[in-house]
C-alpha cells in the first residue's frame, strides 16, 4: 500500500459558532470534531499526520495529542487561505513519499473509507483526486468543472457563472495528490482573487496545466458534512447518533426508542443488551451481554458485566465496574468503584472509591464518605456484607465478609467479618410531645 | 357469530434478532410480541387458540400462559415450514367447527379488526380469505395473484416473474378458512420447492383447485408489520406508541411532547391528566383525573389518585398507590406502599412496604428500612404524622397519628400517636478543630 | 404610530380539549395560550387590550392579570358568536381612536409582527385589513373571496360553494379596522345564519357595502395555528420549541439533541452554554456564559452563574441562585437558596431555604431540614465550610466560615467559624453478631 500522509486543516476560528473555543474542539459523539478526522485518517492508513492550528490554539493541540499522540502540529499565524495553511506543514510533506491528502478538520463524520475513495483513484493512476459530493442544496459550495472523469477546476460559488451554478457536484473536504505533485505545486498557488487568499482548490487547475491527470470521487453527503455553526453541529451529532443506533440494533441490541439513546464514539455493547428510552453514554463504556439499562441512566467510563441491571435513574461515573448480575438502582451514583458479582446497590446511594464484594447488599441512603475536602479514601465492603439503610461509611474503612451494619449507623472503624457494626443512638419517645410540637409550630405560623 | 379458532405460529427462532431469546418474547409496549397476537385473536372473538412453539421454548409457553391461560400449546420439533407448523395443532383443529385462522405470531400491531377483515369475507360466503396489504416496498413478500376479487395464488418473491413482482398487493399474516376446508387441505400441502418446506400459502392454490371460493381482504401496512430484527422491533414500538399517544390526547390528556412519553399496552389515564416530557410507563398503571406527572418519571404497577402530583424524577414501582392529592417528589422511590390522601413525600426518600396516612409529611432523606437481607417488613405511618428529614424507620415499626419524628432519628420502636420519637445524638462543637482538620487533611494531600 | 387597541376573544370553552379548564389556560412554552396573544399584542404596540372571557372564567382573568395587569376584562354571558363577543368590549372600543384589532385568543404562536402585517395595511390607507394564511389543508376554514388586493367577503367553509372551497387563502385570526369603521359596523352584524350567531367575519361584507376599502395580509401557517384539541396543543408546543431551539443555537448555545431540550417562553441563555440531552426549563431561568447543563436536569426559576456545572439529574427550583463556577450534581434539589461561587453540592442532597458560602463543600446525602410542618427556616453555611456526608442541618442554624461538620451528624446548634461540629454516636462492633443476625433472618424467611 502506498504511504499516506494527511494534512488536517484546523486553524479556523469558526466565528459562526459564536464560541470562545476553537470550532474543532466542539464535540460530536463525545469526541472533538477534529478528533474524528484524525481517527478517519488513521483508519485509512495514514502513517503521518500534520495538523495546522490557529494562533493560540494550545487547547486544540492538547486535546488532539490526547487523541493521537503522533500528530505533528504546525501553526498558521496569518490567515492567508487554505493553501497557505497547508504549506505550514512543509517540514513534513517535504519528506513525503507516496500520497499527500489535505483534509478539512471540521468534518466530524468523515471515515477512513472516504479517504480511500480518493487514494484508490491515485492507485488507479491519477496524479490528483479530489473528494466531491452532491449536496441537496449546492449553494455556497465550490463546483466541480468536469470533462467526463476529468476534473478540470473547482469553481468557488461566488466566482461561478449561472450555468456553472447549475452543477450539482461540489467540493467536499479531501484533496489527495501524489506527494511530488503536491510539493511541486503548493507554492505556485497565487492570491489573485477577491479575498487575496491562497486557495487550495486552485491546485486542481495548476495540476491540469502541468499536464497531470486529475480526477475525483464522490462521497455520500452525510459523510462530508462540515460544521460551521451550532445548528450544523446538532445535525452532525444527529447523523452520528443515527448511525450508531442502526449499528447497535443490527448487532442485536434492543433500543426501545433509538432516538432517545445517545452513544459516544467508543461505546461498546454486546448483543441482547436491552436499553430503555432516555439513556446517555459518555465516553469509555462497555456493556456485556444480557445487561439491562433502564430509562434515565447516565453512564460514562464504566464497565457493566453480563446480566447486570442498571437504573432507572442511575449515574455511573468513570471507574464504575459492575460485576455479572450486579444491580445499581434508582438515584444511585457509582464512581471509581467495583460492584461485585450479584451485589445490589438499589436506591439513593453514593458509592465512591469503593470495592463492594460479591453478593453484598447496600441499603437505601448509604453514603461512602470518601472525601475530607482534600483527599479521597477507599471503602472496602466484603462479600455478602449487609449495609443497613441510611448508613454513612467514613473512609478509609473496611467492612468484613458477612458483616452487618445496622441501619442509620455512622461507621468510622473497621467492622470485622461476621460482626455487627452499630453506630447510632437509642430511641426515646416523649408522649404527647409530638402534639405539643405541632401546636407550637402552628402557633408560630399563625403569628407570622 | 361463527365460531373462530386461531392457530398462532410462534415456533421461529428469529435469527435476525441475534438474540438468545425467542423472537416472540421480545416486547412491544411492555408486552411480548406474541401476546399482542393472542389479545387480537381474543378481541376478534376466537374461542380457541392454539400456539405452535419451537423446541425448548418453555419460556414462550410460560409467558403466553401468563397472558392467556387458555391457550393450547403444540411444539414443532422439526423446521419443515409454516404448513407443517400449523398441522401440529391437529388435536385442536380436528374438532374445529366454524372458521380456522392461521396467524403469524410475530406481528405485534395486529388487532381484532384485522381478523374480522377476513372472517367477514367468510361470513359473506367465501371458503378461504387471506389478509393482504400493500407495502411501500413489496420486495421479499409473497404476491397476491388475483382475478378481480378472487385470489388465485400467493407467489413467493423468489418464485415470482418480473411481471408478478410488479404486483403491489402482498401476503400479510392471517389465512382464514372454513374449518372443513382447512382440515381437508392442510395435509395436501407438498414440499416440492427449493427449500423443501411445506408452505401454508400453498393452501390458496389447493383451495382453488378443489373448487373453493378464495378471496382476500386488505389491512393497513402499520397493522401487519412483522418483526424480524431489532430495527423492525423499534419501528413497531414507535408505531405502537404513536397510536397510544394519539388516543390519549384525543381523550383529553395533555402531553407536552408526545414523542417523549412511553406507554404500556395497558396504561389507563383519565382526562385532564398532564404529562410533562420524558415519562416512562411500565405495565399496570392507572392515573385519575387532574393528576400531574412531571418530567423524568418512571412509573409501573401504580395507581395515582385524582389531582396527585408526581415527579420530576419520581420512581413508582409496583404496588405504589397514591391517594387523592398526594405528592411524590424528586428522587423518591415508592414500592408496594400506600400514600394517603394529601400526604407528601417530596424529596430523596425511599418508601417501601409502607402505609402512610392522609396528610402525613415525610421529610427529605427518609428511608423505610424494610429489608433485613432476607425478609421484608412493613412501616405504618399514621395520619398527619411528621417524619423529620434524614430519618431511618426500621421496619416493622409503626408511627402513630399526629406523631412527630425528630430529624436525623433512627426509629426502631413504635412511636405512639401524638408522641415525639427521637433517636439521635446530641451535638458537640470543638472550637478551632475544624480549622485544624482542614490543615491536617491539606498536609496529607500536599505530602502525596 | 397610530394607536392600537386589541380585543382578545377568549370566551370559548374549548370542548374538544375535553378539559375542566378553559382552553386558553392550557399552556405552550410554560405560558397560557392567551398569555401569548396578550404578549404579541403588546409587542405590536397595543396601548389598550380588552379581553372577552366566558362566564365563570375567573381563573382566566386571574392568570391573565398576572401576565398583563392592564388588561380590561369583559364577560360574554351568552354564546352568540364572535361579533357578539367583541361587542362586549364596547366601554373600551367606544373610546378608541386609531385602530381596533380583534384577535382570537387561542393562537399561542402569534407574534407582534403578525399584528403589524394588518396594521401596516391600515397605515397604507385601508379601512379594514384581515389576516389570512394558506393552510396545507383549508378544510373548515373561512375562505377569502378576493378581487385582486381587495377582500370582498369571508365565506365560512360550510356556506362555501365547491369553487369557493378550492380557494387556498383562508381567514387566520386577526381582523383590524379603523376604530370608527369598527364602531360603526359592529352592531350591524346580523344573526341570519344556520347557527343563529353573530359572526365577526360578516364585518368584511358590511365594510365593503359601506364603501370602505378592505384588504388582507398573509401570515405563515405556523404563526396562526389555533389550538382546539390536545393534539393541536402538542403541535403548537412543538413549533414553539423548535423556534426557541433554533434561536438559541444561532446565538451560540450548544444543544446536543435540540429536540430533547424544552424551553419556557422566558428562558435566557448566554453563548457557549452547553446543554446535554433531556433538559426541561420551567419559567424564570437565566444561564450565564460557559455553564454546562448535563442531561436529565429540571430547572425553573433559577439563575445559573458563568461556568457553573449542573446535573445530570439536578433539580433547581424557584429561587435557586448558583454562583460562578458553582456545582450542583446528581440527585440534588436546590430551592430558594444561594450556592456561592465555586461551592459544590455534588450528590444526593436537599438544599432548601439556605445560603451557602463561596467554596463550601456539601457532602453526599446532606439535608437541610427547613420545614417543621408549618414554617420554613433558613440554613446559613459559611465560606469554605465542609459539611460531612449524610448530615442533617436542622434550620434555623448557621455553620460558620471554615467550619467542619462530621459525617452523619445531626446539627441543631450553630457551629462557629473554624469549629468542628459533631452530632453522632460512637460506633461499637459486636463480633459474630452479624453472622447470627443473618442466620436469624434467614430462619424467619425459611419458616415463612
Amino acid at each position: 500500500m502506498t504511504d499516506l500522509m494527511a494534512i488536517v486543516l484546523a486553524a479556523g476560528e469558526g466565528t459562526r459558532m459564536k464560541s470562545a473555543h476553537p470550532k474543532v474542539l466542539h464535540k460530536v459523539g463525545g469526541r472533538p470534531i477534529a478528533g474524528h478526522v484524525l481517527a478517519a485518517a488513521r483508519e485509512a492508513g495514514a502513517s503521518t499526520i500534520a495538523m495546522i492550528t490557529g494562533p493560540g490554539h494550545d487547547a486544540v493541540r492538547k486535546a488532539m495529542a490526547g487523541i493521537d499522540p503522533d500528530v505533528a502540529f504546525f501553526e498558521q499565524t496569518e490567515r492567508k487561505g487554505t493553501a497557505h495553511a497547508a504549506s505550514m506543514a512543509r517540514p513534513v510533506f517535504a519528506e513525503a513519499k507516496g500520497y499527500v491528502a489535505v483534509v478539512y478538520g471540521d468534518h466530524p463524520l468523515l471515515r477512513g473509507a472516504d479517504f480511500s475513495r480518493v487514494t484508490e483513484r491515485l492507485d488507479a493512476g491519477l496524479d490528483a483526486a479530489i473528494l466531491g459530493f452532491e449536496p441537496k442544496d449546492p449553494t455556497g459550495y465550490g463546483r466541480f468543472i468536469t470533462d467526463g472523469e476529468k476534473l478540470l477546476a473547482i469553481r468557488e460559488h461566488k466566482d461561478a457563472s449561472e450555468s456553472e451554478r447549475a452543477i450539482g457536484l461540489c467540493n467536499a473536504c479531501i484533496l489527495a495528490f501524489r506527494a511530488e505533485v503536491f510539493t511541486a505545486l503548493i507554492d505556485k498557488v497565487g492570491s489573485d482573487n477577491a479575498q487575496g487568499e491562497y486557495y487550495l482548490t486552485d491546485l486542481v487547475e495548476l495540476a491540469n496545466a502541468a499536464g497531470h491527470k486529475v480526477g475525483y470521487a464522490v462521497a455520500p453527503e452525510d459523510n462530508v458534512m462540515g460544521v460551521n455553526d451550532r445548528a450544523q453541529l446538532a445535525r452532525a451529532e444527529a447523523v452520528f447518533q443515527q448511525l450508531r443506533r442502526e449499528d447497535f440494533m443490527a448487532a442485536g441490541v434492543t433500543l426501545h426508542d433509538p432516538a432517545s439513546v445517545y452513544f459516544s464514539f467508543d461505546t461498546k455493547i454486546a448483543p441482547d443488551v436491552e436499553i430503555e428510552p432516555n439513556v446517555v453514554f459518555g465516553p469509555g463504556v462497555e456493556i456485556e451481554r444480557g445487561a439491562v439499562i433502564h430509562a434515565f441512566s447516565h453512564i460514562e467510563g464504566a464497565h457493566i458485566g453480563a446480566g447486570a441491571n442498571v437504573g432507572p435513574f442511575a449515574r455511573l461515573r468513570p471507574g464504575a465496574n459492575l460485576g455479572e448480575g450486579a444491580k445499581v438502582g434508582n438515584f444511585v451514583e457509582v464512581k471509581n468503584a467495583g460492584i461485585g458479582q450479584g451485589a445490589k446497590v438499589s436506591h439513593l446511594t453514593y458509592i465512591g472509591d469503593a470495592d463492594i464484594g460479591a453478593g453484598a447488599n447496600i441499603g437505601a441512603g448509604t453514603v461512602t464518605c470518601n472525601y475530607d475536602g482534600y483527599n479521597k479514601a477507599r471503602t472496602i465492603i466484603g462479600e455478602h456484607a449487609f449495609i443497613g439503610s441510611n448508613s454513612a461509611l467514613v473512609a478509609p474503612v473496611e467492612i468484613g465478609d458477612g458483616a452487618y451494619v445496622a441501619s442509620g449507623s455512622v461507621i468510622t472503624e473497621p467492622v470485622p467479618a461476621d460482626a455487627l457494626g452499630i453506630g447510632r443512638s437509642r430511641q426515646i419517645n416523649k408522649p404527647g410531645y409530638g402534639k405539643a410540637l405541632n401546636a407550637r409550630f402552628k402557633a408560630i405560623k399563625d403569628n407570622k
